[in-house]
């Protein structure tokens, strides 16, 4: 499994992505599941995914050498005119792959599905985020869903949905960002550290802050002990449940 | 889906059940999901489940008609000498419905498990709490895994996992389950109040306090509206995270 959050903010985007694969439980490797694209100065588009880590990587090669050679007829993420566009061309590449791998006859216990979160900008247009489903179809992120989760998404939602905030900043989000997956981690082994993350500022046009968060991080070790004292203060603030008598 | 939590404290178990049952996402109806046998001063079991209502149903119809029938050679909830026993008789009459339905030539598109929390006390042992698989077999909680979840078990399991003490207070355990049932609750539509509960206390041999939390319920909605804040709070108490300079 995998889980990966994008976030719509009024300063940008923020994208956060795990890095484990598994084929089982005995076969886990590191993976970066986070692609970036930019012509600086013009757009800056940035990739996560979650599924069949062969199709996953090949959209990604797919969209890389589309974006390298400029003489291709086919249209590339540095070419397309909007981001609509390219969340359109992305979902086509994806659908493409899912089909060439289920056509080839041969079957796999796991299907070939994957799911995607693409965000960012181009010139001319607003920062936008959308999340491609493996059908080839997607969605894009509005007021009402303001953050897209892929892979393992319950056990981190509820502090998601609880405390994001339109206009928070960059450091709130990405602390908020580690406390899911600090969630998600506790709860389940198909998630692993580091995470990779990008926060993208508005009308920048360009790669913003990337990183990788390491599970030895000092702060993110601060915050993993730390959120579970400050889970149970914030019990503590509750009003106390009252029992009747005993019958 | 369903949501229940069963839980081993030194005072003795918690249990809480919500209420929703769904055959899809238009036909939602409310059903009591508990049941408790007793034999005051001898013996109090308690018994939750997840899964389809058929199969549950019938396996709580089964087993109180086996209680009621003094004559009949099956072992019933009110004779078996111990826990164990009586997980292994609950498993057994699982096993069978399922395998009943299953094996009418009849197909419906879900199946036919089920899941089941049991727990509680037979004079002359301690207070036990078990889960049982749909395949007839079962594990007890522990030290280690002293709390047990069925149905959608995910969205409020990282509180659990954060701030379950052995030694919390009923009243504690309530506030802590009615987290958890609220998170899970604003994430997902087919769980949904009112909520069982029972507190059986250790040694008593009887039924504990039980209720019913209305999604109306005063506390329950002060719980639920004062969690988002707490929540908010206790990120606030966490370190700020550092961003570098904009490259």
């Amino acid at each position: 499994m995998t889980y990966c959050v994008g976030m719509m903010l009024k300063q940008g985007l923020v994208f956060m992505s795990d890095t484990r694969t598994n084929a089982g439980l005995d076969n886990i490797s590191t993976f970066r599941k986070m692609a970036i694209w930019e012509a600086p100065g013009e757009r800056s588009i940035t990739l996560m995914s979650a599924g069949n880590l062969a199709t996953t990587q090949a959209v990604v090669s797919l969209l890389d050498e589309r974006s390298k050679s400029q003489e291709e007829r086919a249209p590339s993420l540095l070419a397309v005119p909007s981001m609509f566009q390219a969340a359109r061309m992305v979902a086509e590449v994806l659908r493409e792959v899912i089909e060439q791998h289920a056509d080839t006859g041969q079957r796999a216990d796991s299907t070939f599905n994957a799911t995607l979160i693409l965000g960012g900008q181009i010139k001319g247009g607003p920062h936008r985020l959308f999340l491609i489903y493996p059908e080839g179809n997607f969605i894009e992120a509005a007021e009402d869903t303001p953050f897209f989760q892929i892979g393992e998404t319950k056990y981190g939602r509820p502090i998601l949905v609880r405390a994001y905030e339109p206009d928070m900043s960059f450091e709130a989000a990405m602390k908020l960002l580690l406390v899911s997956f600090d969630s998600t981690l506790k709860a389940n082994l198909t998630v692993g550290a580091p995470f990779d993350f990008h926060c993208y500022d508005a009308d920048s046009l360009k790669t913003g802050r990337t990183g990788r968060v390491a599970s030895d991080d000092a702060y993110f070790q601060k915050v993993s002990e730390g959120w579970g004292e400050a889970l149970r203060d914030a019990l503590d603030m509750l009003p106390e449940f009252t029992l009747g008598p005993t019958p």
